[in-house]
Formats: C-alpha cells, structure tokens, sequence
C-alpha cells in the first residue's frame, strides 16, 4: 500500500536521518538516487529499506533493482510522490533512495600491506569537501578516510552525494588522535603531513609505501602537534593572492601526486 | 539610525541580490565576511554600499574600513542583529557585508600574453564548483575564467565564497562558443579540452604558453563540437570504481600541471 502521508511514523524515521544525531542514534543513512542505489547493488550490499515514488521513478533499472531486494526480503516503501519530495535531498528527485547501515571499521582490525594509501582528515567541516575527497580517494586506488577530532559526518547525505558511491567502496575510520598514531605506528605507515609553511614542495618528496596524507581542517590546517607527529610535512606552491586552497583541492592534489608517482615507478618496473 | 525592520525598502533590495535574475537587473551583487570585504579594501575597490551590524561586529579592521568608506562618500548602512541575520549567508554572520558591482570583461577588450593561462568553463552548474575553480586559478597564477552555455553565475553568494576573493582579481568573461573560438583563434592560444575518453594522459603532453583550459560541465562533460574545437584532448587517469571526479578537482589538477611544468622551466631558465 502507498504511503501518502507526510506523517507516517515510517516518513517521519527517514526523515530523522538528514540529521546527525539521528544517524548516530540509528546506525543508519540516506542514500538517494539511480546511480547511488545502482551502486549499491553492484558492491553487492542490502539495503536496509528502499523506498520508491512510481509517479517519479522511470528508470526500469531501478525498479527491477527494488523488485530484487524485495523478494530478499527487504522492506520496499511505496511512497506517494509528496512523500518522496518531503524525504528528498535533491531538487529533482529520481522516486528511488535506500536507507543503508553505516559501516565504520575499527583501527585495531586493519592491518595495511604496501600499497596501502590512507587520508586522515582533522577537524574537516564541510560534507561535501568530505565527500569530494572520498571521491578523489576511490579515482587514485586509496585505501580509506580516517577522521580525527571534530570532524563532519561522512554520513551526511552532502557528504554521500558528493562521494559518487565511495563512502560505500572505501573503509572510513574515525579515531581519536592517539588511537591513530599508535596504530599508524604498530604497521610502519608514513604520515606525511600538509602545510601552506612547510618548505618542502609536493613534487620534491618520494612518497613512500604505506602512506597517510594527513590534512588540517578548512580553518586552521594541521596545528602543531598534528605536524610534529608527521615523517614529514609538504606545502602546495602558491602564487596568488589567495593564502590557501580548498581543503578537496589540496587533498587532490596530493592524492594524485603520490598516485603518478606509483603510476611512473609500476611502468618502469614492468619494462 | 539603524535600520531595524527586516523590510526595510533597502534591506529588501539587498536580499533580492541573493537572486540571480535580481542580480543580472541590477549588475551588483553581494559580498560578506570581514575577509572578503578587507580583499575588496586591498585590490583598491570600492563598494556599492556597504552593511554593519554593530551587534555582530567585533573587528576593528572591520569598523575602521565602514569608516573609511563612509567618509569616501561609500553608504554605510547600520542595521540590527536580526535585519543582518535576514540578509546574511553565513550561519555565524561577521556583521560586515558589502554590495560590489559585478566585474563582467569583454573579449572584445582583452589581448592575451605569452603567460596567459585561462580556463574556459561549458555550463557548468554548482556555484560552489566555479568558486573553488576560481580560487585554484588564483594560486596559480592564472589569468580568468571564461563562461560558456549556461553556467551558474560567478556572482551567485556560494561562488563567491568559494572563491575567497579570487572573483574580485580574476578576470570574468561570459560569452558564447563562437565568439570565444574567435577570440582564441585571433589571438593564438591554444585551446586544451579534458574528457575521461582522451587517450593522452594530462601529464604527458608540454602545456603550450597562451593557453585555456577547457572542461564540461558537471553532468555532462565536454561534447563533440567542443572536443573538435581543441589543440588536444587530455585525461587524468583513474583507477577506482567511480568513472568520474569532482570538476573542480579535475580543473584544479590540469592547472596545477601546467604551473607546475611553467615552474620547472622557469627554474631551467635562470640556471
């Protein structure tokens, strides 16, 4: 049976998880779209709930996809288009949106092997900057986010948009300062560190393997004691009048440094 | 006197700016936060008006800048707490705000040099995304950025936030894909597309001086005509799940290559 009432108990829970509490509270989140649900099944994850508007959802795709988690037995809420609009994120919405488990791994289970190429955010504000990095971190064959202090919720739908799917493909990670430095420390991972101070350009340093590019926040960048845990730290040359760049642009260009960096030495070793 | 009432004939005028129609009527747009209004002071610029709230405002360098401005013969609006709070587009409001005319070039009117570096934009829609684009353009030393089809407006308050200022210093160009393949062709600057199906790699090819970088847009990328119209089509390799990066990640990684590269000769030359 549809659901067409803004007030439905069920309405009202989906709608608690644009809310960071609520996503605590739940273990839950919101993921809204065709290319996002898609993904979903792909990775081969269940959805907890999915729940569709047939006024607005065309896509045969996604309703062949609702019609197989529901006969795997998950909860399919038919919602009036209303409804949808009411839950929805984005401006246009698509009628298909998935409510997922939140899967945050635990330091002490993750052991690192060479290739391993982590980013570990301090005090990160923004969701989408959040979800950008994610994003660039899936396209450079990264490992994970750890967030430490402060930060912004990955589960944040801004932040899940702006993933592309990542949050679902990469291991997100969030840990006081200590917790990580010791286990950073137990598996021989680097962390190098960045800083619009530091003297060392970031196309001067050979990244080693089993790596942790560690990034300030939006505001402050990395504070002293972030910097002297670092084997290193390397600034992004400037030329502007600006003193800074945004915190997705500078963990980009990082990311794709040390990635060009591999690319060039697996060339030279398969010559 | 203070203005008090949240529809106030001017306080009403001022929100209208938060609308892109209302903006392309009147050419102003608005500007706020104590470190957008001091780069306005810095670049020598003077305000359409500018807005205090003497509740919120705590900085010195803020209250002595309305001051100076006022006796430049600038209006100097003081309004409530809760008159800037309707206005603001901050969560945390400064108290300072500034309405500046837009800055619009004319490509009849702009001759290029040797270290020219443009980055020419194909509809791309997320203001946040122009920003961010902007500001890497600054620390790059790049010259402007270049509409075409139907971007979002560079004035729009997201933009220009995300722009940190760079909207103020960089040059602004809206102009239609003839007129600016005109432009380019007349005066001899190479035009780089980027497209996720290029063969070459962006860190391959030698960035020409003279040059504009051409992405799509967000959803889209760039399209046949558009591909046909460039010197050479880049890609920045990928190797995750996700097919795709953030535009203003893209953007920010082509730039920096070519800095980069300009960089190293430049070092090369003065050995």
């Amino acid at each position: 049976m549809m659901i067409t009432s803004l007030s439905n108990p069920k309405i009202k829970e989906i709608r608690k998880l644009h809310d960071r509490k609520e996503r605590r509270n739940s273990g839950l989140f919101y993921v809204e779209g065709l290319r996002l649900v898609i993904e979903v099944d792909q990775l081969g994850l269940l959805p907890h709930t999915v729940i569709i508007a047939p006024e607005l959802l065309t896509s045969r795709q996604g309703w062949e996809l609702a019609d197989k988690w529901g006969r795997s037995g998950v909860t399919v809420l038919e919602v009036s288009e209303s409804v949808f609009r009411s839950i929805a994120v984005r401006d246009d919405p698509a009628g298909l949106a998935a409510i997922m488990p939140q899967q945050w791994a635990s330091l002490d289970l993750i052991h690192t092997s060479d290739a391993d190429l982590w980013i570990a955010l301090e005090s990160i504000a923004d969701p989408g900057n959040l979800g950008t990095i994610l994003r660039t971190l899936d396209a450079v064959g990264g490992t994970g986010v750890i967030l430490l202090g402060n930060c912004t919720d990955p589960y944040d739908p801004t932040a899940v948009r702006a993933s592309m799917g990542s949050i679902f493909s990469k291991t997100i990670v969030s840990a006081s300062f200590d917790e990580f430095l010791a286990w950073k420390n137990r598996n021989n991972c680097a962390l190098i560190g960045t800083s619009d101070k530091a003297e060392a350009d970031y196309q001067a340093l050979r990244y080693p393997n089993k790596l942790v590019i560690f990034m300030g926040s939006e505001r402050m960048g990395l504070q002293a004691h972030h910097l002297q845990a670092c084997e290193q730290v390397v600034s992004i040359p400037m030329s502007g009048r600006c003193d800074s760049l945004n915190v997705a642009v500078a963990a980009s260009l990082v990311l794709y440094e040390v990635y060009n960096q591999r690319r060039k030495n697996h060339k030279k070793d398969i010559r």
